[in-house]
């Protein structure tokens, strides 16, 4: 008998029964300010990662080795931002409740909002790494609180002062930089900062949850965004840090902000998938 | 002295105390449920129009030969729907207080719905003729009851049954073509009955709204739109029947739709120039 | 529990047991003699659909009424067709054992080749009805005798002559078309013809497999395609007659040659999704 | 021993001695008003014409049976419109010298001009045919004589009044309009009027020059070109009236503005080669 | 009363007689050898400004607390690169006169020339320095004096040996470098030695005009331009250093060279917005 | 008379008694895995070769110094692996048997397998030096033997052990690299150990096939390629490990893996000019 289509990122099929991380897709951009299109991103990133080997030569592991399951994409309320977010909350709820580690693949950086809430409801020592071009710490955009530019500040609401990690930051409004060396630890422009963050984090076992907005690469290997920010980082640093922080007690993670329309070539996908892959295979090796 | 940068669209630089007509931009896609983009409509339409004569051979009028203004783009507030249908509202009572016409340049369809609703506060027997692929009348889509897929639904709520006259309509799905049967005059396809309706409302003076989804349009002329329908109208086709509906009392109209990145080759965004060249001169030639 | 991330074709998510019709891809290209991308097809039609409305306001039929199951696409050995074409023919077997009509999504024209000798199998007397802008009657084609040029040639290697009927073709070289007049029932450039056709085989029962190349279609509404040939035949004229040829006995089918990346405006793709969608809702009445 | 690698369109591969056609690329584009990219026409023909038949099922002729030289692209001038129509002549008149037919490719439509002057100086009773969507009547365009807006304002400054005779025009300014009535035949929209006009000229022999500026096409059929002009004729019907054209006595002939970079799915370029098959087979075969 | 749509680049918006610099556009493209497209570079870069933020924090300044105004583009002559020149001169002199600083967006390199000759009129002690893949140092292209491969041979005209500081050059025929030997101050392939020359030039006061083709910039972060050179330097390499050059007695900039539509992912305008950004805070602090 | 219209790559247009180097191009890519286009390579390089310099300022060389002739691209059977290579090696073997050394344009890398084939009988102690993204070793792919991700594999099964050095790979499935450990001296990620490499091989006369998959490069400066792998060198560093390469006894040569289409912003067929410039300059001074 035949069977249904199904499609998985990468070679991500085990049973959900069996699986340490559960992803799923967060396909959403209504408030993206620029260039909409990230909530193409996770099926993109399925139908891209079939170009993807599983094994990585970084890591010297294979997806294929891991139990990771993929759960598909919520099917998200354009023009709501609450009702998307309610709807994101409510899968990452599950995936915590069962046991499991939740990593969600958006759309744009704000359905981070929605996982961290549950998150930090589970861990509320919650501290936040994040990697991203811009400081998103505005108390609203034209009048909207729930904006892809303020999704840092809605997490700090939630986590307060000194618990969100900021890195590769080269953008922002004069306010969101004032309001982060009051609030935020902030790094600007690269990583520097992160080996001792990580050994203090390390060291208390603090839960994380680690949000990679993509759009901290340069535009030179990522286009396919919807802001793209001259003098970013490279791939390969990205990669260095990025398994640096996955040493750390990791209890939910994503990757967001792939516009895969914009860059028409492709490698800004498959760099995400990549990227993807190595991320899942730092936090498998860590469990 | 040297001058600021006023950008126009095409020859429309009336005083605003003289304008008939009065344009601004609804750059505007938050609820687009599929391909967003339409956000870059006007903008696009200005900076093209620089490649559009002013004179149509159709007409044999030209545009110099009129007062239309063109106030510029409304800020919208993307993710938050209801703020941003105030704030086109706020915008058509202005030019309506004044005596002027409002024309305005979507964005996506939702916001016909900011426009109509202060116009039917002005002219309570309204009529609307709506050109369109899809019949946007789903009462919520995904829980969203402000819809670009509910709009001409949300204009029946404000003004009842057979006041809403849709054209070109081959998309919805069965609820609406069922609602429309009992609560719209549908005409699918094409423009069957137009030339009837027309002198039907011409011989009471009915105030007619116009408003044109571009994607009534053929995709095989019109692919810059977010939801491209095959088996449309054609450019001539539309032109003839648009001309024919602006022998009436019209009070207000748009066009919308427009995703100008979608199509590369430009050629959508030239043809919604020239059709909104057309129209505003008809319009004009009415006064 | 969560679900895998099953992705169909629109609403076509039948039980296998209850299924009429079974869809499958063959995402397959590598003979193409120009521009590539057709092993994207069924991929993109799948992500598309979702953009699709499942009624049919041309039928006035519904998708959700009919139970289609989708199967999933092949995974075909590139640079060796006769590999490829053995895997189609296997799962076009196994679909006619279980008494279910094979409906196959390309890849590019050769495709049709692997289904064609499984279903002539089963019906001895089959004919095809073929809409394609090119004759694809070659002997070979720079040595090779499987290429999507050759594709209707080897079709007739196995029913000989007068049981090919060809609608649409404008293109070939001077020996296809002289081949044509000994041994295939072509109608060039359109669909003259087609209506007493279809009296005559509806008249006798006889089995009709369909294959609908969809570059018989003008490239103003399908440029997505590997070889664009000017002066084809609209959507609408295309719908009609394809509706006729559904109500034959209908035993295979298949719609192919759609490459995605051509068009990036997404036009030609969701065309192929609305196609598709009217050749099942036919079949399925057909039934 | 290997040979050189020589580029040709399609099979136009005779012996210059032989040929009746000499064809040559003019890739010149630098008074283009709005979207430049003509330059690249000419030799995005001869690539793209690999995927063309050299047999036309319209004509029932093949490429084959004539003798067409193809003698390279000049390398005209950007910058210094004047030194680029010289080289223009120059070849033309080697060309006409030698008692073939001048083809050229353009380029922009300002290319024609500097064919136009030798085939004038050689045929003084000459006529013009010419296909277009705009007028191309200015007296100057910001200050340049020399420009595509004006080529056939300075055609006429050589010919005189009743000897350019227009069709498909639908774009200009109201002046070029004005002038039109007074000095050219010009027959707007589409191809009204030019089946008497061939029969007049074929009456007294008149040499006649044919230029095709490809975007008298709908942008649906060719949006790869600078300034689209929606309300366009179909291919089928340019074919049939050029053909017609064609049984004239042709003494030059040139397309013109394709620009292939603007329709990245390759169509327009595609048609442009179909469409220079069709017109030289049909050149032939009235030799 | 409703207000015309003015557009500007990012926040410069201040009154006339208020401004330290006067922005313009020069839309010009005729001469490009290659790709052309660089006409639509001011246009765009307004546009894109909308998603770029007023503050820097590599200045940890911001642009709302300058006085800069945004003059518009220039209607320049296609075909006639003399007359284009005269217009740019004419504006130059103009923003001189008023004892403002002169910055132009380009459009093609050439344009520089336009401006070079009138700030050269009024500081005959004049150095520039030109950051540029390029040389551009040739006599004539094709016989064009007014070529933008013979921009700084113009200069030199004017200027003479010594005065002309080339970075980052990393192509040209053989006869540019030995010209650049003999006549220039040529620093191919990066900024080695810029930090001396800055020393230099600033202990003297020397006046200086800044012309940034952006193609210096390596294709892999600036795609969108006509002739991209690989092996070009890096955003932060040259931030840093046009932030070193602009410390000296500037007094005339530009930057030319974005063809936007050759990067449709936007990020190649989104650099251009950010260094302008840059340039014009960095030259807002040097006054 | 006329001349006809001769295509070669920048000024490679030497009598074919004269050259040391006989170029050719191989547009096949039938057994492309992911993404098609690389058939396209050739003929965009020669066209984009327009827009390139013949001098380097790197070496302080001119191609107009050297003796290359340029023999055109083959007719390559698609769908048929087995005859398309053998046609490769046809060619190889007449350049080597007249004594000139091949270089190849791909193509995808399969065609590598054509050249080698030929190159090794002649030189049978010949090494391959390989830059790649890609380990290319898999014993087949989905059944097939002869598709570019077994290439080098079957290049093994030719040379042997040891004799085969990769540089730059960071990508293959777990076999591969295990293969690679025991059969291959494989580098990955960079060029670590080619200095010394080089230095053995020079010192020993080797012959020494280079074949560069342009893939080797980071997809931020070479996106235009079927399979973009994120981490990859850069230009210059390429550069300069290539020249270095070129130092040794070079046999025979080829870069492959352009797919033009997939940049359209020509910037990576730009960088495959330049490089392949470069590339014959250091093979013209090496001998």
């Amino acid at each position: 008998m035949l069977r249904r289509n199904v499609q998985t990122f990468l070679a991500c099929d085990a049973e959900y029964k069996d699986a340490q991380i559960v992803m799923f897709g967060a396909p959403f951009d209504s408030t993206t300010s620029f260039r909409p299109g990230a909530r193409f991103g996770p099926a993109a990133m399925r139908g891209e990662s079939f170009g993807i080997e599983t094994y990585s030569p970084y890591q010297d592991r294979d997806l294929t080795d891991y139990a990771i399951f993929y759960s598909g994409d919520l099917e998200l309320c354009f023009g709501d931002s609450s009702l998307a977010l309610k709807d994101i909350s409510k899968r990452t709820a599950t995936i915590l409740k069962d046991g499991k580690l939740p990593f969600m693949m958006g759309g744009e950086h704000l359905v981070t909002l929605g996982a961290v809430r549950e998150v930090a409801k589970r861990y509320p020592d919650l501290h936040i790494i994040h990697f991203d071009a811009h400081a998103d710490l505005r108390d609203d955009y034209l009048g909207a609180k729930l904006s892809h530019a303020c999704v840092m500040r809605r997490c700090h609401d939630i986590l307060g002062d000194g618990r969100i990690h900021q890195f590769c930051i080269r953008s922002g409004d004069r306010s969101e930089f004032e309001f982060a060396k009051l609030h935020t630890d902030m790094h600007p422009f690269g990583f520097g900062g992160l080996d001792g963050l990580v050994s203090c984090l390390k060291a208390e076992g603090t839960p994380v949850y680690i949000t990679v907005d993509m759009d901290c690469l340069d535009p030179s290997c990522f286009s396919g965004t919807g802001t793209p920010e001259a003098g970013g980082v490279g791939f390969v640093d990205l990669l260095k840090n990025l398994l640096t922080a996955c040493s750390l007690n990791v209890v939910g993670a994503d990757v967001n902000e792939l516009a895969p329309m914009l860059d028409a070539s492709g490698a800004s996908t498959a760099l995400a998938c990549k990227l993807t892959r190595e991320f899942l295979l730092a936090l498998c090796a860590g469990k």
